[in-house]
């Protein structure tokens, strides 16, 4: 079967998340079916990150295994037109080797986190954002998240149901700005991530921007290697896949 | 009753636009409901500008006349509250004189209209752009939009349905930038707009980016003065309301 890399954005708030279950739709089944409509065969696809319900893709890595080879415009094209009226949309296809996988290819990973800060609550972005009413300190914030910063033990940023065989993980950037007017955003990069981990980190640094623990206590709470000493996990609907790094094809490619 | 200014962001999507009609709900409506139970008398609101059903706002001027005084802070959280789960949210209220109109005092007001261009359609924003799927080139429909600035008739860029006493209308600015990587965004600024007047400057406008029409055609169309010159007119869900300019209140306020 020939296989295209794709690049995906999506509106997660629909959907049971990106992998396929029995308890409710999931992107993935809704991108195979579109691309076992296109094709008249079945279709088999990958993503670099397992999103959960409700969170969303700016530009999620993907593959998509087709029954037929047709060009790669003509996929991201008609993937797209039976995708609708879903929220899900091909913003690029490729054809790629067989070697390519959408997870296992993947050498990087970056996320947003979109916190609103303000005493109104959101009215255009409500699945978009989390929205705090409590004034949110930034320096503090930028100062604690240098401990997670680097090679840890996550077990405290990470869920209980988090099927990853290591909890140790390498966080490579964690900035933190204030964003179009009342947003802070948290843009968060490494190799790969636990399951909850970016929730569960800027949960916790929300406790710090709002004074309610001390910006050394994020160090503690990462020493300790306890999911007892986490912060409360942010809502799904902030969070966007941002990116998925792949190395360049080889030139046997 | 004691009047209060207010800001309001609104999403257009669900609503039959501003101004309460027979046909469907109506923001004004819901904000003055909202009025009602908050004080448990009647609630009268106007607005600077009567958004077209579709149309979002980012900062809309209003003023509230309620049936009791309140603290304003209350008045913003206590409206919020009521207005729940309508995507409409308070973001600020000032306590102000009778003379104060949020129409009638309003000397300037500002759109902001959002265009998506790329192959792909939207997943994340589709109801809140408008989206082209062939290229624009931005140089031309700046060039094209210089004719617009300025004191004219601006006949063939107003709807039929039209209630302004005259058609000369003085356009202060439009700016035209590329935008959150794949967006071009138009920036109008003027004292008063006519009925449907930015949503058909701008879709002439894509019509020149697009290279259906030479950039000199703007100004024809400008100077025929016939609504038969305009270019068709851009969807109502990639138009916001973004900014309306009040003098500061006088000494004796």
């Amino acid at each position: 079967m020939p296989r295209y890399q794709l690049t995906l954005e999506y509106d997660g708030s629909p959907y049971a998340g990106w992998q396929r279950q029995e308890n409710g739709l999931a992107v993935q089944e809704v991108l195979e079916t579109a691309g076992a409509s296109l094709t008249g065969g079945p279709a088999v696809a990958m993503a670099a990150g397992r999103t959960d319900s409700g969170v969303h893709a700016l530009a999620m890595g993907a593959h998509i295994d087709l029954a037929k080879a047709l060009p790669p415009d003509r996929v991201r094209d008609g993937l797209n037109a039976m995708l609708r009226p879903h929220p899900i949309t091909v913003l690029s296809a490729n054809l790629c080797t067989d070697d390519f996988h959408a997870r296992f290819s993947c050498t990087g990973r970056r996320y947003l986190y979109r916190v609103l800060s303000r005493r109104a609550p959101p009215a255009l972005d409500r699945t978009r954002v989390w929205h705090v009413s409590a004034p949110l300190h930034l320096g503090h914030m930028q100062e604690a998240a240098l401990a997670l910063l680097g090679r840890h033990d996550f077990t405290t940023f990470r869920s209980s149901l988090c099927q990853s065989q290591s909890p140790v993980k390498t966080l490579d950037r964690i900035h933190i700005e204030t964003a179009a007017g009342d947003e802070v955003h948290f843009s968060v990069a490494a190799q790969s991530f636990l399951h909850n981990q970016v929730r569960s980190i800027v949960g916790t640094l929300v406790q710090v921007g709002h004074g309610r623990w001390p910006v050394s206590r994020v160090a503690e709470a990462l020493a300790a290697r306890s999911r007892a000493a986490c912060g409360p996990v942010a809502p799904a609907h902030g969070l966007y896949f941002a990116a998925a790094i792949y190395d360049p094809p080889t030139d046997d490619f």
